[in-house]
């Protein structure tokens, strides 16, 4: 293991994300708001700690860069930029503890979205516009924007690529990491730019709408108003971020393609049609379930009723109304979507759809192989025959989460959380989705629950964003082995 | 598909049935009871319904007994059993609707052990001994049994016998079917025995005694006293309970070796060492979390805590107080614990100890692939490497597993049950345990629920008893193609 390479290239994250960090000031100097010398002391000391690391291992062979110190730069990158993005709010008082700042920037690096403030819209703008851009910087990733942006990166590029975006399909944009990492920002910048323009056609303001399109995009889930997006009332505007939820839903592979008109691809997609089929599908039954014991006219049933399937489904966790207590099994069914995720290659955390169809067919195919033992029963995926290699790799990450899932539930319900909040909290922060159910709900926070807890909800964010392998390997002797 | 040998072995089934029924009147004499004419026409109609059916499908070609005969035959058997094995309750008028008498009797068969029943106590000994004789019956499987004893099973045996016993290790005591289920049964009539005589020891009477070995031996969990097992306080009984429950929760080719006095193969078996440390781990871990809350001496919380970590752990299902409500953590724990299952080749239902250690190796494995992706590592189990169809058919069972469990929880909860109750109902009935969490907890009954709701959990009893397979594949299209 070379560790130096791995402090060099976290220091270098560092200096990144210290700059970030001072971006907030411009609507701070804006507004006029008292978070300037907060935002600039993190900021700068941020990048000042960073350039320091970086300066002091940069004789470092390039070269050297291999699998392992692909996986440790990316899970101490998390955790590093986390600590350090959780300044601000301490420093400026708006957070009052380490434990709750830390959760918060966390949440919001992992695109989670699971909140400790009570009340948000006491936050000034700086400190907003940051906490909207760890979503943002999460959603694609710090490390694939490093690889866009640094040439130093270059060799081992491939490494940090596959450890922060592991995925399941490795359908590439172009033969080079560089050139991809470009590519997939470049459309995350156009849509972002696209849906903060139509939420301000809404009636939303230039603040409110980047923010909100930060979030959207990142499938995050953060909000500057209390009353997440219940507090915009236009069915336009709802619809819009019903839009660009399920975009950022989708692999961007397939934005790339469209922008080039290239729609012929969306056919051959087998993940999208179930994406598609999916929402469509869980949206009718969700309404058909629902309209006897709900007040709302039929298209507000189906806005609110799409909105939620597509939040949750998606793991952004925006919402509209507290869908838990729309009827005794409302509870049920939106438990049930804090299991789906997006697509691969989308923003979107979770299981994610490739994994799900892959492991249902190769399931199904199963029980043909009950029947006819010599036959060979392929698995299809966007019409290719799926190798036993990744289906093993599916069903290993699927018994994993599970067992992430019942171990975090047992955990956490052991340090005093109630049953319900307990699979609740566990299930939304390893899905990266944001509200739970219980005492985590669409309508409450996660601020009433021990400080311990926090910080191991915390580490389960991680682990759901790098999709667990990245963390577990570290976890296996056959890593730190020479 | 040749439906005439399936009618024909299902005639005999039914006459099999009937003649069992009738063996409760027995005790209805020596005691009586009310339910001699209730057992005498429900036993006598079942197989004459039975001879009938038998005599008219009589001339088959034996030989055409094939897979789908073989699971055809195991699915339908089992709700023939059931829908017959019903009548005694429902003529005596001791349960007074059929879907509560349905639901009983499969809980029966199935090994399951959740009753309808308020009060126990007042159904006359005939039917308790029917109501223990069914699960004892469908502990080791009514058609193993009938493959012991019936000549005309010979040729299509071994489909029967892996459709009723699917297991994932086929290690065979015998190279012949009928020997092997010969030796099974033989063991588990000694085992019955030997409980037998130890609880009478312990000042059972023969009646409590027999009745209480049958649903042990078979990890059923039926009792003939409302307090289960609570109502007998002495250690001595309880911990005998105990070891016969880990008794019937083990792999019974260990039963009939060390009757041959080969111990060696204790040592080379995995699933027996994880079963046993796991049973010590899981017991030490209860003991310590819930010492500051309940107020039992040592032995006690040691004994309570064992004995029911052995009963879910098992899926016997048998109680000595309201674990549920121990501690605030503690439906976490005894929930969590419904989904281990006893060893292959046991009694008892549930995922089972070698699936477990299969997924877990295997995905353990799959991060040491991830660092060495050309290294090709095995799976090992019992000193052999595990091929990688046993790998890919446990993979599928769990996947399906999860989905059931999933599946089931949303339907209960949309027929109006509440959360925790309707998924620690469709827990317990999938995995043949019987007491679940919430209003079907360790001192509560399933009396309470909509008809529909026990319709439904019948179903998943038989779905869990015969391990999904065998009933899933008949919803495949390729099981009814020519």
């Amino acid at each position: 293991m070379n560790y130096r390479i791995v402090l060099n290239i976290i220091g270098f994250l560092l200096i990144l994300n210290g700059l970030f960090i001072l971006t907030g000031i411009g609507f701070s100097l804006y507004y006029q708001s008292d978070d300037i010398l907060a935002l600039l002391i993190s900021g700068t000391g941020t990048s000042m700690i960073g350039l320091i690391i970086w300066l002091a291992t940069r004789k470092t062979e390039i070269t050297e860069l291999g699998k392992r110190e692909g996986y440790l730069i990316v899970t101490l990158g998390w955790f590093v930029m986390a600590i350090f993005g959780a300044l601000p709010f301490l420093l400026h008082g708006s957070i009052s503890n380490y434990s709750d700042a830390f959760f918060e920037t966390m949440s919001g690096f992992t695109t989670t979205g699971a909140t400790i403030l009570d009340d948000i819209e006491v936050l000034p703008p700086g400190l907003l516009f940051w906490r909207s851009l760890t979503q943002w910087l999460g959603g694609m990733g710090i490390i694939v924007l490093s690889l866009a942006i640094l040439p130093l990166l270059g060799i081992g590029g491939m490494q940090l690529f596959t450890a922060e975006v592991p995925g399941v399909t490795k359908d590439k944009i172009h033969p080079r990491v560089k050139e991809t990492a470009k590519r997939l920002w470049g459309i995350y910048v156009i849509l972002t730019a696209a849906e903060t323009l139509l939420l301000m056609v809404g009636g939303l303001n230039f603040f409110d709408a980047i923010n909100h399109s930060f979030t959207t995009m990142a499938t995050g889930g953060f909000s500057t108003k209390n009353a997440s997006i219940a507090y915009y009332t236009s069915p336009y505007v709802q619809y819009i971020f019903i839009l660009f939820m399920f975009f950022a839903g989708m692999n961007f592979t397939l934005h790339y393609l469209s922008f080039h008109g290239k729609f012929s691809y969306f056919k051959q997609n087998t993940e999208f049609k179930y994406y598609l089929g999916f929402t469509i599908a869980a949206t009718l039954f969700v309404v058909i379930i629902h309209l006897p014991h709900v007040d709302f006219h039929y298209e507000e049933a189906i806005r609110q009723s799409l909105f939620h399937v597509v939040s949750l489904t998606t793991t952004t966790g925006y919402v509209t109304s507290d869908f838990e207590n729309w009827a005794p099994y409302s509870r049920m069914i939106f438990f049930v979507l804090l299991f789906i995720g997006g697509c691969a290659g989308s923003t979107g955390g979770g299981i994610k759809f490739v994994r799900h169809i892959v492991l249902f067919k190769n399931s199904w195919a199963e029980l043909k192989r009950l029947i006819h033992p010599r036959a060979i029963i392929p698995v299809k995926f966007n019409g290719k025959t799926v190798s036993s290699e990744v289906i093993s790799n599916v069903q290993a990450f699927f018994i994993f989460y599970i067992l992430v899932f019942v171990l975090g539930s047992i955990i956490i319900s052991l340090l005093g959380v109630e049953f319900v909040t307990a699979i609740g909290a566990t299930a939304t922060c390893v899905g990266n989705i944001g509200p739970g159910i219980g005492t985590v709900g669409p309508v409450s926070n996660f601020a009433h629950l021990p400080e311990i807890v926090k910080w191991i909800l915390s580490l389960f964010m991680v682990v759901g964003r790098l999709e667990l392998f990245t963390v577990l390997i570290l976890l296996s002797p056959a890593f730190w082995k020479k």
